[in-house]
């Protein structure tokens, strides 16, 4: 049930978010009839790492059949922008902050170790060598299987993010409040 | 009930605290009373923009009804130093780490894009601007909202400060027992 | 029943941790015996100071008599290699990612103010002189007070991290899916 297979070394070509989507059928029941606990992630970083284990344990928790929602703030909206969308924003101010953190899910970068691009790089040929999924398709495959997006308004505003520059598939933009009455429903909460 | 306005671009004066304390009157009753899951977030960072998400948590928390706990550690200890203590500690060491960050909420820098003060001077101008108060103005909207705010005491003794460095306000030093024991009776958890 | 001593400042020697175990004695009693709610640590960080509050937080919960599970991942597992190994990995890359970060407990650097190591020196200066137990040293307490500590399969993959690189007393190495289900199980969250 993780997007990882066992096998110490792998070679062969990665079908476990397939097998994720197809063991997880039940899981998108209707709301009503799933008995596990809801997961709330405040995705807040934009890094590559962090980016990796927020996705993979969305899809993961979602797979297994847990209802998964996502609140999106700061840095974290920017794994969010289309991957083709270089600019963002409408001050001057927000554009220089989008050029000097290109936005888009396949142009995160390492916390530490980015040499360039060269530790994403690496990071990647790792990841495909070990069947891990890369985030651009864990994200698809977390919108597959049914996670929530919920962007932050407050992000968005400040950034001068639009809907336009997002990618498909986004919730409504939320506040914090939104995220607060998830938790008083009794939902397991991560801050990454 | 969230700190910020939902308008999508916005020049008025900011009234959103005032606002927010209103709401949230009944949110003060007696504790027996409060019928949320409480929160409990543990405040360990001493970046601009994590302090920025810590206190939006906690205000809106505390003004949703919730009973709002936070845990000050580590470098989260940094922002709840008053803004005109320049040197902190007892030994050299003590003093040299006080001077190389500079503590008080006013003084937070981003974790990126500090660029010697342009980033967190243009996040200030885009805060202001879309209607999202400073964090000084929300710590004090949080404490007026009654979030109980810890200090931890390791975190104290390492940096030698004292209860006069540290802002009005503030509970006692304690330990990470006393947050264990909070999740114990259900609370939500956050590390930040 | 903190891992830290309660007086302002202090020099006889730490025995915090003896006196820790000593009172946890009934907390390591058959698991069904035991009424607290569970704690999930998903310890992400390699940093020094993450790596400390994650120990003590560990340490004061199963002090606490709390079933205490930490999943280890990403650079985090840098801490969990033996202190003696230099080297990790099978590919070029993986010996490449393993020289740039020195693996192993008592190697953890800050993720700022490192200064070359002088960073870490002072913290551990000061955290002897306040009676705060070293890394090494919560470690060992952590799984003599019963922390599970659970690897995670993928990183050790990506990594190319061996079993026999790693300091002894882990548990099998895991996926996010085991994380997902003590989730459903109630336990409190933290993502470090």
């Amino acid at each position: 049930m993780t997007l990882t297979t066992d096998r110490p070394t792998g070679t062969q070509p990665l079908d476990a978010i397939s097998e994720a989507i197809a063991a997880a059928q039940p899981a998108i029941a209707p709301e009503g009839e799933v008995k596990n606990r809801d997961l709330v992630l405040i995705w807040y970083s934009g890094d590559l790492e962090k980016t990796w284990a927020s996705l993979i344990l969305a899809t993961t928790a979602a797979a297994s059949g847990v209802n998964t929602k996502v609140f999106i703030t700061f840095w974290g909206l920017q794994a969010f922008v289309k991957d083709e969308v270089r600019i963002t924003g409408e001050t001057w101010m927000q554009k220089m902050m989008s050029v000097m953190q290109r936005p888009g899910i396949s142009h995160r970068k390492l916390s530490k170790m980015n040499f360039l691009g060269m530790g994403p790089w690496m990071m990647g040929v790792l990841a495909k060598k070990y069947g891990v999924a890369k985030p651009k398709e864990l994200l698809e495959a977390a919108q597959a299987l049914g996670v929530e997006f919920m962007p932050c308004q407050m992000t968005m505003d400040m950034f001068g993010l639009k809907r336009e520059d997002m990618i498909d598939g986004l919730g409504e933009p939320v506040g914090a409040a939104t995220v607060i009455e998830l938790f008083n429903n009794g939902a397991a909460s991560l801050f990454i």
